[in-house]
């Protein structure tokens, strides 16, 4: 893509996260000929659209940078002849993840806002806007690359190839940055002394890791980690694994593993938090509220610091990295999520999956993964299966399939309570679920 | 096969289900000629040898036939030049099983003697045994089938083909039995008239049933048990399954499946009797002494009533018929554990699935099942994974590997509960696993 | 299926294999409950179905039965609440064969009329009528099975599969069946006595041979016909195979796998037929005319004896028996091409294969081949590969797939010659190729 | 790999081709900091050895460099620590190759010494000998790679790996690099500024062109092949393709494609040679006696121009290139012959294929590469299943797999012209193939 001037359309413009993209873009500045960008938000956004827009246009300015900054309401308007679109919206904003977290909880149940009960019924609500973005796309910005980062990114960017019948996508995600970051530092490497290999899902992914003289390292990662003398440990696992289990995996599991091979104890943390009102949800909506107030200062023309400590760190970063790599076909190695094509031997050859990709000006093109050992496999396989299922219930609004969803998911336990906690979401989040109205109709006449 | 008489070896032949196996081979006097029954076990289980072996005599003379039957400790001895050996040993007796329900209740979780924790622990058990068992047939009797009814059947079955490298063992099940005529009673037809197709794994299968005229009449059947008004469903089900779900899955469940679909009611269910002290396996054992005690009774000729109530009614008329179709080559239509070879596309190719075949003088040929649904697809291979998983640790006596197979586990929950269970079963069954000697130490020392 | 009176309908019932059809129904009288026989024909096959339709007559007659037999040249009435639809019409007639045939010897390569050159025009010629058939079954009687045996039947099968999307179709060969009846009596047993698994494809399958004692018996059936000293061979193959290469196998081929392994040999012979004017098509024709002389005589009211001579015994014979399978759900284990999903793991899932499957009331249910060793396995993925291409070919009337089709075929030589052969067929064939018109008139203006 | 110094083992150093290989070190000699450079040989080649040898000391003198360069006919003491083995050897020498094309022209069948008769009969040479050398590496240098360009060098790598059971091994070849440098000119382009991506065999491979702007330019590069005006034509193809057929594969075909879409023209032109008895191996070996010629010549101290029309070219120059990459951790996107580990999805997981790779100091990373439409996936299936069953035959010595390897390969006509053939050149290349022994002198006994 060799265009003068590029178009960036970002759609959920009004996010608090929007200055760090805005940084990230102006860190690339000589590599990536910006032309205009567009922040795109709904009516319930506007204020905060206004507000972080504003800080957005601030920036740039101080850069010296003559790149038009662009707030509408338009949609529509905004991806005419866009070359880039970057999904980050949150459709019922961080009150629909409130609930996605509480109403779990109060049951007993994880929430778990990506891969748990929340995550899915955020599939939910997320699906059939994404679905209508990429009917717009194809009609206004055919050739536009779609990068998502609202979660669940692998069931969206699934979602978008299987059901929207759009090539272009790219789901991105920050944790492998993290786990780079965090490993090579706990041998005293740097990240870009080391290869490491990804393959997986979204949230759900393992990795190997070698270092430049062509040794496997991911031993010795386990072993530092495993290491109680050396303080490491602290930084990298706020609850640590069973160290059995993971020489068995012969890998390296993803943070969110945590959730998976110790259930126990990730939902009696999240309980004590659901007891003080201190679920991630509604700390981040505090953190959210005082960002704001920061952006609202005139004077403020660069990324606070307090951004930083939001969570999600190096989430825009990576979108920037990812759209200057596409522009400029770097052949950068980055962890997308893409459609598999049999990269990964053991998942559906159609299916989207997380897997390190080099990425070109024809968009990423994935390292073959191969097979895994059992142990990764099974969880991998029902976590693949999940994902097809919670998608077809939020394409289609069908209740048996999402109830089947719920099973197949390993942080729901089966049973009456799935489906409490399935019938009393749906009612919650009913506004957002225009597809699973039959559905919450009956649920309703039946309480 | 057509030897003018045949020699058939039960190992675990003291066992209180011994007495339907001899039913089973009477009522087929006539297409099996039988020359030696040889029942074996081991000094613990001699008295029930002497007392269920004298009735199996009993039988044999009453029905007129000259069959020998031996009662033996020495396994050997028994094999030598065999054509069946049916399998139906208990490692630890009744008394593991106790242990293998109560301690997961203990802790609050599902012990389920054949897919759970307590299932895994039999074939922690099992395992080592029957591969003893087939080193010992692979030098006395080489040709002879090896026909397993041992729980878990289906890892036994894996264990026996991809560890004990030999190919003629069926793995059997009740279960489909069952089913068939519980199904075909529901829409008012003979099990002969449906034609029922299985896949899956053993006690995790799917099927479909279709009448004589073609049509499919899953459905149907679905419409009968879910139509509240009659009252089949009691007959059909101690605990309904939700009717949105297996609607969405297209087949029909096993019985089993309750454990994974409403697994908060059947662990109430298990907890209630476990403060009872009345797991399974504590009735089981009250029903077997009282059975032994009317196999004492020497005017005793013929199976009496009560074993039936034991439970696994079917299982040796399964075993008798398995045995006669390989004879006789009589292409029975018959469900069983035996190697995938592709018929199950979506689990490894060389691994043990329960699969409708066509039994014939050279084993069983699978029908072909194809790909499941995502829903079916996505529980059947985590339960593969966890099975291979088990059996590796059965083998290797590795901790981490049993570790993980917990964590596979949908029916126990991951994290310091699993570890603390396997623990307590790893120290517990002590005597019984001498692989895990090593990991066993190390618990005991930390204790 | 149980109606009381059924309605069969076949298309090309102006064939010289119709009075074996009839004979075939009238042989099964007690089991299939035939209410009308309907014999459809076009225009110019009018005359021929005139002179054998009315035999039929008088086989039914003949019989005593009260069938009623109609002969039309109208389909779409015919079709009109069918249960059974057989196909065996050849577009062109035997003189379409004859250019199958001719045309490519005359360039010095075999013609093949099923998986050769010519039965690839076969399949251009035959493959849009058949889609036209099945639209009219669609319409006019959707229940109703297919029967097909024009060749290519398993490039005709998948066709009606893939682009027709009509799942009641069963392709029938007779091959099998000679197959079964030659080897048994090699080895001096009836062929009920033995049991075949066959995998493959339509004319290219090999299999597998067990006796009733569960013993394979493929190498024992191999050892009898490359026993030179016993006159067995020449009863098996005209000519022989290389014992060498057949014992690699470890299966034993079908005849006509003579044309991938003897392909010189065969060349030659055919090329002999070729300058004698006497190629399989044209000694058809004479054969055929002798027959409908037959067929006149007012006095013949059974099949004459020389209509087994015509080549193609058994073939009516097996669509009978398949028919009566699928009415009365026998069971039969019968060789048939139907859909893979995975009966045999080496080819796409979705393809057409010939496989042994149980034909029950619902259709065919395959038994599970698996994998064939690489020896099998390569020749069997190009040659599918050949009938994908082929089949898009006769769908789309694309040139360049014709030619690539051409290149696949192990039985064409790559390069000028296929071209040359291919521009020739498809001008020579052009009334009955209307889907490359302008493939063709490109061919012309350029001659 | 980071050792100061390393050691560089060439195995076949008495090859014409030292002289590149040399110069492609020297290139390097920032980036490669070479110790010991081996050049090993056998008895017969001793005197090529010295001549070459001393021309590499020589260069390596001029380039003023202090490496030390070995030459020896003990191989073993050459492969004591090496880092990396190249092995460019050739089994009886070019006389050996001019039998491989010659008999099988004498037949009117095309030799070709790579894919064809003549590189199977390569392969049966070339096989036990790579296999005795990966035995030493395993004991002398087990942490070496091995670099082979010994051809059917796809072959030999399936060898090393499967029955090797060696993993650090990769195969080279120079047929991508020509390809990328004939095509990326034809559109006006460099190399660097295209993107290709390869996947297929050594030799059979086919691939797609994208340009740093994304778009795919594979069919800008047909338009520009088959656009007859312009004179790019004739500097790609000697013999052109069919454009049709081309377009229809919708990817680009490899050079060696010719022997298979263009068979009969290809055959022509070999038949030409023979009669002349200019076959390219009776060339090759002209041209080698005048390169060693000047090789003499102690004034020469760089390599001579003529050694580029050799044929061959840029092989030395992958091979350099592919030592640094892996020493240096380059992450260069080469194409080399691996695991395939499902990169290919249509060909078996554990076989090797030759495919665009990441090359790191863990080796190469395949990039996934998917399936292949029907047109290629038949192709490739049918030649990796030669290549199995030839590789299978050149480790047992069977008779009946070598027929089988012959009647599987595409450029052999399958038939008595195959056994014929076979049997000549086993006679022929008796003293470089122990492992036929028994069916040599079964031949032999026969004639």
């Amino acid at each position: 893509m060799k265009k003068d001037r590029i178009k960036i359309v970002t759609i959920g413009g009004g996010s608090s996260y929007t200055p760090e993209l805005i940084e990230g873009y102006i860190k690339r500045k000589d590599e990536l000929p910006i032309g205009e960008i567009w922040l795109v938000d709904i009516e319930e956004g506007k204020d905060k659209l206004e507000i972080v827009g504003n800080l957005a246009k601030r920036m740039v300015k101080e850069a010296g940078l003559d790149w038009e900054v662009h707030l509408t309401l338009d949609r529509r308007e905004a991806l005419k002849g866009a070359d880039f679109v970057s999904t980050q919206f949150r459709v019922g904003l961080l009150d629909a993840r409130i609930k996605d977290e509480r109403i779990p909880l109060s049951h007993g149940v994880m929430g778990q806002e990506t891969n748990g009960a929340g995550g899915m019924f955020k599939a939910f609500r997320t699906i059939p806007v994404i679905l209508e973005i990429v009917e717009d796309m194809k009609e206004l910005c055919p050739d536009a690359w779609l990068v998502n980062f609202t979660n669940p990114s692998g069931m969206v960017a699934e979602a978008v190839l299987k059901y929207g019948k759009f090539e272009k996508v790219v789901g991105l995600c920050n944790v492998p940055i993290m786990h780079n970051m965090m490993e090579s530092k706990v041998i005293g490497k740097k990240p870009e002394d080391l290869y490491f290999q990804y393959g997986g899902l979204n949230h759900h992914h393992w990795h190997r890791v070698f270092d430049r003289e062509g040794n496997e390292v991911t031993e010795q990662i386990m072993d530092k980690i495993f290491n109680q003398d050396e303080n490491t440990v602290q930084n990298i696992t706020s609850i640590p694994f069973f160290e059995e289990q993971i020489r068995d995996l012969g890998m390296l599991p993803c943070a969110y593993h945590r959730y998976y091979y110790l259930t126990d104890d990730m939902l009696k943390k999240e309980l004590e938090e659901f007891a003080k009102g201190e679920t991630r949800a509604e700390v981040v909506k505090k953190v959210e509220a005082e960002l704001f107030e920061l952006y609202k200062d005139p004077n403020l023309k660069e990324k606070p610091e307090q951004l930083t400590k939001r969570g999600g760190a190096y989430y825009s970063d990576a979108a920037c990295e990812l759209i200057s790599s596409i522009y400029n076909d770097k052949k950068t190695d980055m962890v997308v999520s893409t459609r598999n094509n049999g990269a990964l031997a053991d998942l559906p050859y159609d299916c989207a999956v997380e897997v390190s990709s080099i990425i070109t000006a024809a968009g990423p093109k994935p390292m073959n993964f191969g097979k895994f050992p059992p142990a990764e496999r099974g969880l991998l396989q029902v976590m693949k299966a999940m994902e097809e299922v919670t998608i077809e219930a939020a394409v289609t609004g069908d209740y048996g399939k999402a109830l089947q969803a719920f099973t197949l998911n390993p942080l729901v336990p089966s049973g009456k309570v799935a489906k409490v906690i399935l019938d009393e979401m749906l009612v919650a989040h009913k506004k957002h679920l225009p597809q699973f109205k039959n559905a919450i109709e009956k649920i309703e006449n039946t309480l």
